[in-house]
């Protein structure tokens, strides 16, 4: 059947996380296959890159789905935005060949963490940061976070009762920028994340900022893999995946209508 | 009685408006008038410089209230956040002259719009803007806002059926600043706002920007002193009071936490 690839937006504050679950929990998996299955006609199953938790956002999660249909694709994304409620929508709609597959293919992701560094919590902000409201030293916390770049088992940061074959992953890259009183964003892309990683990492990053963990600790938290070693779990609310990126060779074409190519290409 | 001066800040897709209204209404003046009245004893009445729509937000809403308290400003701060629902809390609270009137010792307010102008709609964006998905000629926009500035009858703007002594207000600076296909911002400063007159100068500019309205309309538009020569009125959620002014001669005192500056100061 042919194989499509969805880039979907979505505010994790009113869902369960991505994954299907069982009757009675709302779920972005759920709401978009539903709709899917209701223009498209059938059952059909939705597979993302990555399965946030609740409450995470995505500006850009990636997904694949066999379906057949004579929808053109410009049409067929309207007819589910038109379905989906106000918190999820379909950004884009590609055909892909056969065999890709948005979680198995995926080079890299890009999560955003949002904190709110201010005295006062920011109404304005609450759905997409966490309010932190001790002064965070943000270059310290920078430096501290210098050893998580590269290949490292992540045990340490891995949700207590995690079972994968293996703990090991690479950061590619990490930023934390800062303005004094202001937000903190702390930005990490990697080639693939244990269970509550990022929050993980970055509960233990503002015990640094905060100044009750020392800034060189974060080599000896990783050597511990031990998740009693790290700090504790950043807020889900702060959590945004901005992008999902794909080898070269697998370009995605200009969508019909002209929108402007996706980020994740 | 002791004058103080709040700076509030909400998001307003939860209250039905700033202005309290008979009971099982949400209002902002509502929720801060009985946490105040909690906490300090006794009721007390806050006046808004500006009485914001259901569905309008703020960044910088700023209101007086006279009440004794012996809790300092900071902590009396602090114990109405905590009492305060998510989506609204007070910024600063600052002692003033008992003749100070957050409404009428007002030199300007500034008020923001945002547009989200994409094909698709932004989950991420849908709460705090109005989702316009034909492609906008902001150049266009931004031209024929130009007669808006400067003192003028702005009843072709005003919500029908405003009784208000007049209709004459003063606009003192007006920006329109778009990214192609992105999002586009409005801002109107003034020396005051008639009901519905930003959301209706905003519906009137976005029929420019699509093309259905000439650049050069504005002009005829504020002559005619008639609603129906302007467009629709548009939505609540794209709005925002990013802060109010008041003259140098009652400036703010730093806050007692070293809070920076307020904006509006």
């Amino acid at each position: 059947m042919a194989n499509h690839r969805f880039l979907i937006e979505y505010d994790g504050t009113g869902f369960e996380g991505w994954q299907q679950q069982r009757d009675g929990h709302r779920t972005v998996q759920g709401c978009v296959s539903e709709a899917l299955a209701g223009v498209v006609g059938g059952p059909v199953t939705l597979m993302a890159a990555g399965r946030t938790d609740a409450g995470v956002h995505a500006e850009g999660q990636v997904a694949h789905a066999h379906f057949e249909t004579r929808i053109p694709l410009f049409a067929l994304r309207e007819a589910l935005n038109a379905r989906l409620p106000d918190d999820v929508a379909v950004l884009r709609i590609d055909a892909v060949p056969e065999t890709f597959d948005a979680r198995r293919h995926a080079q890299s992701k890009l999560y955003r963490y949002r904190l709110w560094n201010r005295a006062v919590r920011s109404p304005l902000h609450a759905r997409r940061s966490w309010w932190v409201r001790t002064p965070l030293d943000s270059e310290a916390m920078r430096r501290a976070a210098q050893p998580l770049c590269g290949k490292h088992d992540f045990a340490s940061f891995q949700a207590a009762g995690s079972n994968v074959k293996t703990s090991v992953r690479t950061l590619l890259a990490m930023t934390v920028a800062g303005e004094p009183g202001g937000e903190v964003l702390l930005d990490f892309e990697g080639d693939g994340f244990l269970r509550h990683m990022v929050r993980n990492l970055v509960g233990t990053l503002v015990e640094v900022g905060r100044g009750r963990r020392p800034e060189d600790d974060l080599a000896r938290v990783l050597a511990a893999c031990d998740r009693r070693a790290a700090g504790p779990t950043a807020p889900a609310r702060g959590l945004t995946l901005v992008c999902v990126r794909y080898p070269e060779d697998m370009p995605l074409p200009p969508a019909a209508d002209g929108t402007p190519p996706a980020k994740h290409t």
